[in-house]
């Protein structure tokens, strides 16, 4: 029965081509039109709010939350999605470990490009730390290009001198601005979601003419992450972006950082965003759940939760 | 505090070395010393029985057991080793998941070498199908050498054309006799557990002169895992092993097989044995729970638990 829910949800994502570019308001809108359908569970309670200099969502469990804070990316190639996007996935994390979750609304390329979204994580995670949460209740959580951010804003933070978060977890992370992984070529055709050119088209509008050849943008090939928090990274088999994750996880293990390289084979691109339908997406979120939940540490007692 | 935990338990592994190369059965007597300080949960029964044409211990959770079985594998290079020296890992994936276990006392070398073990492991899992556990409710577990044996009989299961588990959890697995692993140079002098000349010498009692460029002994480099169940391999970073670990999830991968490379940074080899002591085997052992848990059918109702 999984096998043929995964031939489903594959071919659900395998969307018409058509025969025109779409313009950026294309791209936004379809992705809306195709997140608006994903399960959001019924129990947790949403408030706008601002974090740092950029509009966030904040994602409360309905029963009174554990102590900690999940700092969520949403994913859109940094060219498009929103914290509502992402909610399915927010949300799931909040329901599965009771913590909070700020879900932030950084900027976009092409009116914003490199290195706009991380100037606005960064400035997010420092206002956490401003307004008195301890690094070790705090983690950073994102898909796709959001999985990306929280790699390159734990980056960030350490060359600016802030204490790290107690954990990271990515799913499906856009990781490789040079594009130089070999699942861009052996899984091209197998993803139903990207073609190497469509990767090309937002990725030009985040780089905007910059060198892709640097960590903030390309980490799984530059990044040192040498004293980074432990780091939680899923795929699937059927993504061109698989050897970002397999890529980073080598790099971590090489700098002595715990990672775990959690790969579902014959799924896509963010496949979590599938729970409620597709078993390994929630079985996937459980496995996060209980990974940020080791993690996260509670800074009433000191223990580990 | 983790990192002295670790430091720690380094330093209790760095046996002093003695000036003789020790006999097989002072090998066998030190690691069973050693394991005894293992901490054993109280909440378990065990009882002798037989399985297949070995002996084998059935560890049951003290309160009425979830539906499923662990066929569980020891380690110690297939010359050392029993159901005894394992009691703490085996027992603490009982008590976690709530499943009972059956660990094997397969036959070691240099008595009996390979393919001993894999034929006695492969006459258990078929004493247990024949028994009429179904293969969905059962998961092969396994340390070091019984982590091989994971693999390894999962492969000779495939051959035999038998049904395969339903999942295989392996810590620190022994899976390359060729030891031709980037780890097994790179930490040299960092793996407070094993030398070159000491891997040498057990390897070569289990080989005892046959080709170790094959499937049966050295997985990682030669095994063709598809179709397999999926796959949790622990490792520290601190283990000349390492690479068989990251090397066979690399098949995995390759071969559409869910797999978690789950690598933990600064413990040395199969450190979920000291639960208790260090925060991170305990939290390795949770996960590999919740991994079992996930895949282990309840042969009742269908579901997965």
């Amino acid at each position: 029965m999984s096998r043929e829910q995964r031939a489903k949800i594959d071919a659900l994502l395998r969307q018409p081509q058509s025969a025109e570019t779409p313009s950026v308001e294309q791209i936004r809108a379809g992705f809306r039109a195709l997140m608006a359908q994903m399960n959001v569970p019924a129990e947790i309670r949403t408030r706008s709010t601002t974090l740092g200099t950029r509009p966030a969502v904040l994602v409360e469990p309905a029963t009174p939350p554990r102590p900690g804070t999940i700092l969520y990316f949403h994913g859109g190639g940094w060219v498009y999605g929103s914290p509502e996007t992402a909610m399915s996935l927010t949300a799931n994390l909040v329901t599965r470990t009771g913590f909070r979750a700020l879900s932030l609304d950084y900027r976009l390329a092409p009116e914003h490009p490199f290195p706009a979204a991380i100037e606005d994580t960064l400035n997010a995670y420092r206002a956490l730390l401003d307004s008195g949460e301890d690094p070790s209740a705090i983690v950073f959580a994102g898909d796709s290009a959001g999985g990306g951010l929280t790699i390159t804003t734990c980056l960030a933070a350490r060359d600016a001198g802030l204490p790290l978060p107690a954990a990271i977890a990515a799913f499906s992370p856009g990781l490789d601005a040079t594009r130089n992984g070999e699942s861009i070529d052996t899984k091209a055709g197998i993803d139903p979601v990207f073609t190497r050119e469509g990767l090309a088209r937002t990725g030009a509008m985040y780089l905007a003419g910059q060198d892709p050849h640097q960590p903030l943008l390309s980490p799984a090939v530059y990044a040192d992450l040498r004293g980074f928090p432990p780091i939680l990274l899923q795929a699937g088999t059927n993504e061109m972006l698989l050897d970002d994750a397999t890529r980073l996880a080598a790099r971590a293990r090489a700098a002595e950082v715990d990672v775990i390289l959690d790969i579902t084979a014959d799924v896509p691109h963010v496949f979590q965003a599938f729970n409620g339908i597709l078993e390994e997406a929630d079985q996937a979120l459980d496995r996060a759940a209980l990974f940020l939940g080791q993690h996260l540490h509670n800074p009433n007692t000191g223990d580990a939760r």
